[in-house]
């Protein structure tokens, strides 16, 4: 196992810029630490977002690590084994101007906002509690991907390398394919979440400091638009953008494209037997572009 | 049973205007006969949908039905029974410029439009044969819903009385929620749909005639502003709206206060533990509007 | 100069299903008679807007007025030569929950609503006056078009057939071409704003009953799709959906189309040139559709 | 006059990383030499834009220019002049899937692409030649602005620091205020367009390589949150976002804050107000994000 520790500053943009912190081979198990998605800073419910993590330094981010082998235009696979949990208490709540239901930078109004909440909820028994209610855990990776081609992005906007997509997809058990755009693939990850809801629409999960435990592969030669999942059962691709529609229009392409070329269906026959088999769930609708996951049973493509 | 069937010409519109069909009391099974979308006019994969069906006569519907006791701002529940399935094929295929991925009438494009195909599919063994590849039959009514007050809806137009929905969850097993806007709710349904992938992106499903066994119950006094449905296991919300991140919020608030009034819990506190516990589903996006299936497993709401 | 009235209720949707209050030959001057979009209700600060008017009993319209010569697939032309305000002041304010930069029944948000405002705003010296701020009268009809086919939709809704448009583009001096999709044309109008900016983004302009005062033309045989306006200077079409960008695309592409087929150019020419010389303004974000205004100077589009 | 040109590589990001080219001092005129968004390398019809430019090596920009005095959270104001075009032709045409009236990578559709088209036009007698149509020049800066904080953004995108708004408010004898977010402000420019309509629909205007001469001037203290634009007649500011509508709400709801600040107005009397003053141009819909000019006559708000 290769223990990867962010040995200087946490990193809040997806850059090749940054200097790798480890150099990993493919096919060996590696240990990737990682802090919450506020730095592990919020501890007591008396403190205010503003008071720990201030624009643009938010969300921070292991990596990169480079990854041997991984060329511009191949797919760096990441097979997740595990997501440990850090911490017996996750931090949930509502940030101001943050979220779905309310004005956002974004979607600007001259309404009030909804009130600010730090909530500690407690971790035990395999579960997240909340009052006397209670979720079994179901952790992932809020935000996982590549670094960009020339560009910086901040760790809170999902695009096409990946980034802060928020999908509980991000999942032990399932394989993340990410596009790699520079030498190395500069794989960065951070933002575990004990348990979230589709959409995040409250704007905060249950947030929590968390170890990925996974296994790189690359395929040489292979170069995808946008990021997949496989597991035993489906293949998904999550497209991120703004309105939500059109993050479902790159997914669902992406999608019918991928069908078609693997399993020799034509354009045509895979768009009109997807609309019949698909899966369509919201990824997160509080982030600069929203997510959404299109996924088909692989038992629908197999006679 | 009371056996419903259009005694005259099917209607295109959610209207109070239309005469009823029938007037059923609530508690007793009810059992009503419907055509497929395309009237069951398309019958051989060489004709073209512009020779069955122009607009705006599209998507006949079996209705009015008057529910005797429904009141304005009643809720009329749909328990759903079963729905059979009247034919052993279905019609499926590419209708010219519908659907997600092409330009429509109202996501104008000047580019070309993707190939009108007509399919017709076998049903049998319980499953949809799309060449050597199947899917098992999970038959919900595509349209459902009553009457609005004053105006005269076309049947493909989802909103806030239901309507052209394509939503799985208005399946055999469940209870549809519809709020009641004129005196005996004023019930039509129609578009049965033998399977569909989520957001009937294509634009059509496996279209099938269907009889749709229920029975009505009214909750007096009881007014709710977007369709709901509920079964053993959920509690849901439908919201309509585009562009599709409005039809997310619909649903989603909708639900918070649903879960705030009827658990006991404050608004703030639903919002962030529903933001933990949320499924949400795409529910169409091939419509004029968008529909968002926004759903809470029971067990999260109760200690 | 032929004087309409309506003789028994405003109408409150655009539906080929109204009794004709008049018929009017071509090429006549009519005055249509109409109160402002509160009825004429609201006369002092201190009244609520839910005193006065309830959904769905919004916005009052003047018609339907059947043209002699109309038949379906038509064009009407509405040569608008005067809008007369008949009163001395205009009622503006906020309504709550309605307009750009507040949550609404579409875009839904938990947060809180804007202060509900009834102002009354003097018109003197061909002005409206906003305490000692003024603006010159631009009058023009809010609320305009013809029944759609089938459907009776509420009047606060633009859409091809015209409606709830709110672009200021309907004054006089300005013809208006409407899709004729009933026999007589079966003309609406209402809502007259003595003054309105771009957008109508607090959701009330300067609120009047007015006077439309116009003459009709038939244009035999030419179905268009959305409105059009014309006057000597510019071609335009007001396209209206949501999101805001499919309202543009609506407008634009009826544009080049009817640029092309006028100008004998070809469509590719045509896209090319009119990205050189269109203007584009937002005509709505306040209502159930946004509207947009797209407009190519004829000067443009002459050697 | 201080000459700036690019000494070495033009950029294809918004960045603070990168060296600045020139030190200028506030109130002296400077002259900016620019290269059109090809980077001047479209000089025959016959050739291709994959030929000369490949994301994300797109749209190269002059700078940063580096002014002094300017700290982060002042605001730069930028005294447009004049913009010399430097060449007796534009460019236009059609990129493959880019512009409004096409799928795209964000919008992404199956269906196929419009034809590519590069176009030389020429300029003669202060006008734009497109056969034998022409249009008067109205020169502007395509992309304008200063680097974010932290992030490198691709040229393509307008955001709040500026960038590829294409908007025709960048012209001469207007002031365009930017944010300064990191010393220096940062100042890059580019994408010189001869004359565009609004929107940008087609994806190319009239493309040619300018000089910008502008002064600067810094308002030490102040941080805006989006860019503004001043002339003799109106107060403007233009919002960059995806859907169209929250462009909108971020040029609306800052337009209104500035207004109600600045000339002692409470808000709700500013929204109300500006409801019937505002000019709403839709400035792009081609870009990643989509941009937005609400501007206010100053003629509104002095008594």
């Amino acid at each position: 196992m290769i223990e990867v520790r962010q040995p200087g500053p946490y990193r809040y943009t997806y850059s090749a810029d940054h200097a790798a912190v480890a150099r990993v081979p493919t096919g060996r198990q590696v240990r990737i630490h990682c802090v919450d998605c506020f730095e592990n800073r919020l501890v007591d419910e008396s403190q205010r977002y503003a008071d720990v993590c201030q624009y643009p330094y938010l969300n921070p981010q292991t990596g990169p690590v480079y990854v041997e082998g991984a060329e511009e235009d191949d797919t760096l696979l990441v097979h997740i084994d595990d997501i440990e949990i850090t911490r017996d208490w996750a931090v949930t709540g509502l940030v101001p101007r943050f979220g779905l239901l309310t004005g956002t930078d974004a979607t600007a109004m001259l309404t009030g906002a909804l009130p600010e909440v730090v909530r500690k909820v407690p971790i035990r028994d395999g579960r997240v509690w909340f009052g006397g209610l209670s979720r079994p855990l179901s952790p992932f990776m809020g935000t996982i991907g590549t670094a960009p081609k020339l560009e910086a992005i901040n760790a809170l906007t999902p695009s096409s390398y990946g980034g802060n997509m928020d999908c509980p997809e991000t999942c032990a058990g399932n394989t993340l394919h990410l596009p790699v755009r520079n030498d190395g693939g500069l794989f960065f990850c951070g933002d575990g979440h004990a348990t979230q809801g589709h959409g995040e629409i409250g704007g905060v999960a249950c947030e929590v400091p968390v170890n990925l435990v996974c296994r790189f592969e690359v395929i040489k030669g292979q170069a995808i638009g946008w990021p997949r999942v496989t597991n035993d059962t489906h293949l998904m691709v999550i497209g991120s953008a703004r309105p939500l529609e059109d993050a479902t229009r790159i997914a669902a392409t992406e999608l019918v494209r991928w069908v078609a070329a693997d399993y020799g269906m034509d354009a045509t026959d895979a768009l009109i037997w997807i609309t019949q088999t698909l899966e369509l769930r919201v990824g997160n609708v509080c982030d600069p572009n929203y997510s959404v996951v299109a996924a088909v049973p692989r038992a629908a493509l197999i006679a």
